[in-house]
């Protein structure tokens, strides 16, 4: 069979800075997953454009075409609006866990199709496999059941979806060539769209514990997904969020989902809480509910409702005991003052290192294991106030876990001002 | 085992710019040989080096990495000074064949470890094929034996040298990563370094013709290998050549022979006499006789005796009738006029379309096709005269031939200035 370009004419295309064709990019991406552009040719490209980078129509046309290598799922018919939200990952983000039945709660369908843990970001199914008996795995036919039943899912990604983006993330993986706008732009919005969500919002995060270190690359990238769903149909929202602090007070599996219920039983850390709500507006707004009240839903039980259920439905006991670490280790203030800084990526590492996370895919979790955190940024600590503790089921981690999180915590003397940072940055539609 | 380095860190460091450490680049080097580091990763590498560049430090670390991944040889004790010379590549560029012979004839060893064409450029080897029984193939042993009998020899480099080099060829080949000048000058010089040569003469080329297009590329493509060069111990001196206009009247196999014999035998065109004199001047230079006369060496028969025991050393008849294309077919001006372009480009493409050359590695090439021209640019032309004979053994490839040369040829009017330019443009020592 005639090729119709030539792998090298569109790598030579990209190093050159040049725009290449909407053709050429469904070829390569079709051709890479047929096997006939081989992983190093398609990695040299993947350099090429992060380096040289893509336009709007390029990032656009990347979509489309690892969309269309796999299939397309639609949830038309459900009866219910679908509203879909994505998080760009961070310490202590399990927000997707009260949020799902929150916003079910007020009618629509949330399908949440996640993934697992990589390095120092938890991963929502590590997460609700703490809880006993709840597995991650459903076929369509049955997510398709469940939104309409229940409203809420969360869920394993199937493989069918964009396989070529599954393909090119494991590549970029290994050829440092992750760190891209517009390949992490086309890989998350690839799924989404195929998905078939019809509207979508964004969290994405910026500070020393997410992806993006830096806000202004969090904006772009947050601007680039905003015009990729909206020019495929799906209405899509950014919220901008801080990710230099931990969110709430815990890191890991289990004490995550012990801090959701606490969130969905009216409670929780302020900041765990007032970033569900802020996604729950967005979310519920695109559903066309813009006067809804998510928070009276937190406080009246009836998220928690939708929660119990949404966990019974894929064989989980919403009353079953949590799992306790076996080793804990106290970490506690060196002097009075006042808590300037606490490290996200510090306490990520911290709860990666002591078994909470994987290094590579594939690999076991700890549900037991994380960082629970006794004070939060701009909290007043004395000398030998505790600051952390850290859980482990292995006492040989906890070693690691501890130099991990020396450096978290910044105490200055008291009455230093600590700068107020808002959580939710910016707002981008 | 453990590694030392890490792949993706290494390529990170060159997609951000960063200096690479010496022994994080012999690290990658040797893992890429041993198959550590992947394919993918190193294609990803070399573009980030294509686009960002290296350092004089970090060239030569790469340089000596690759010729360690290999044997080394040596000239030493040949009882002669050794003097190796390469071309970058070029449209007619046969000068390697009157000038080892050549500069051999003054008592300097000229070991010329040589390549096959690819594309529009010939292969020194594929030229002297077209001579009957003559073998490329000289042992160590061998080559040693001849260079300290007859004083040259013209063979297949082993692939004992350099093997890193030949597999990261073959990965930039099929990669679009080619055209870096830390990655050429690495891969020529660590070849040429392995190979054991006291002194070398680089002809770096530019124009249409050449590799490098732009002179200040192909200059700063000499001055990075001539910095190699000295780094490693080889005296190297560069000479910067035209290559907008094919060398002499030939561009193929056989016919190439019959032109470099011509020289030898102190005739032949002007320009292949005068940049085989100049490279001439420069090896026996640096060979320690800058005051030799190889001009009176061409003219007198000693460079033809050369030439005829060197050609019988391995196993080729001096004598022999040299094969004769069955089809030809002539090219001829459209208008009366002066000769303002001859396209080196064009000229090579018609030739390789015509059977002289190859499209990919392994593939036969026929001995007696090629061009043969009968102006070269500046010359005054009528109407009807013949400009260039195609020849081919196959009937079939002569409507692409035409079709390649169609463009070559820009006939001014008759008085119009065509401006001179220089064969040596400039020399880099």
């Amino acid at each position: 069979m005639t090729e119709a370009f030539d792998a090298v004419d569109l790598i030579v295309a990209k190093r050159e800075r040049r725009t290449l064709p909407t053709d050429g990019i469904r070829w390569l991406v079709d051709a890479f997953t047929r096997g006939v552009v081989a992983d190093e040719q398609m990695a040299a490209w993947a350099m090429a454009v992060l380096l040289n980078g893509m336009d709007r129509r390029e990032i656009r046309d990347l979509t489309l075409a690892m969309i269309d290598s796999g299939e397309r799922m639609t949830f038309e018919g459900l009866g219910r609006p679908t509203v879909d939200k994505h998080s760009t990952g961070g310490v202590g983000d399990k927000i997707t866990l009260p949020l799902a039945p929150l916003v079910a709660s007020f009618g629509i369908a949330v399908p949440q199709l996640s993934g697992r843990g990589l390095g120092h970001t938890g991963g929502t199914l590590d997460k609700l496999e703490s809880i006993a008996g709840w597995r991650p795995d459903l076929d369509p036919a049955a997510l398709r059941a469940q939104l309409a039943d229940v409203g809420a899912a969360i869920c394993a990604a199937g493989g069918d979806l964009a396989p070529a983006d599954k393909r090119l993330y494991a590549l970029r993986d290994t050829t440092g060539t992750v760190e891209s706008i517009p390949l992490i732009a086309s890989s998350i919005m690839s799924k989404k769209i195929a998905e078939g969500t019809a509207a979508l919002v964004l969290d994405v995060k910026f500070g020393s514990g997410a992806f993006m270190r830096e806000s202004a690359m969090a904006e772009e990238l947050a601007r680039t997904m905003v015009a990729l769903g909206t020019d495929a149909g799906v209405t899509t929202v950014a919220l901008l969020t801080d990710m230099s602090v931990p969110l709430g007070l815990t890191s890991g599996n289990a004490i995550e989902v012990e801090e959701s219920v606490e969130v969905l039983a009216g409670g929780g850390p302020a900041d765990v809480r007032e970033l569900t709500l802020a996604l729950a507006a967005e979310m519920l707004a695109l559903g066309g509910l813009p006067d809804a009240d998510p928070a009276a839903a937190l406080d009246d039980g009836r998220a928690m409702d939708v929660w119990r259920r949404m966990i019974r439905a894929q064989g989980g006991d919403p009353d079953a005991a949590l799992p306790v670490a076996r080793e804990r280790h106290t970490v506690v203030a060196e002097a009075d003052g006042v808590l300037l800084e606490q490290d996200a990526m510090a306490v990520g590492v911290a709860a990666w290192r002591l078994g909470a996370g994987r290094a590579r895919q594939g690999e076991a979790v700890q549900h037991a294991a994380g960082v629970r955190l006794h004070a939060k940024r701009g909290d007043v600590v004395r000398a030998g106030q505790p600051l952390a503790t850290l859980l482990t089921d292995d006492p040989g981690r906890l070693p690691r876990g501890l130099e991990a999180i020396a450096g978290a915590h910044v105490i200055a003397p008291a009455g230093t001002p600590v700068p107020e940072r808002p959580l939710v940055a910016a707002r981008i539609a």
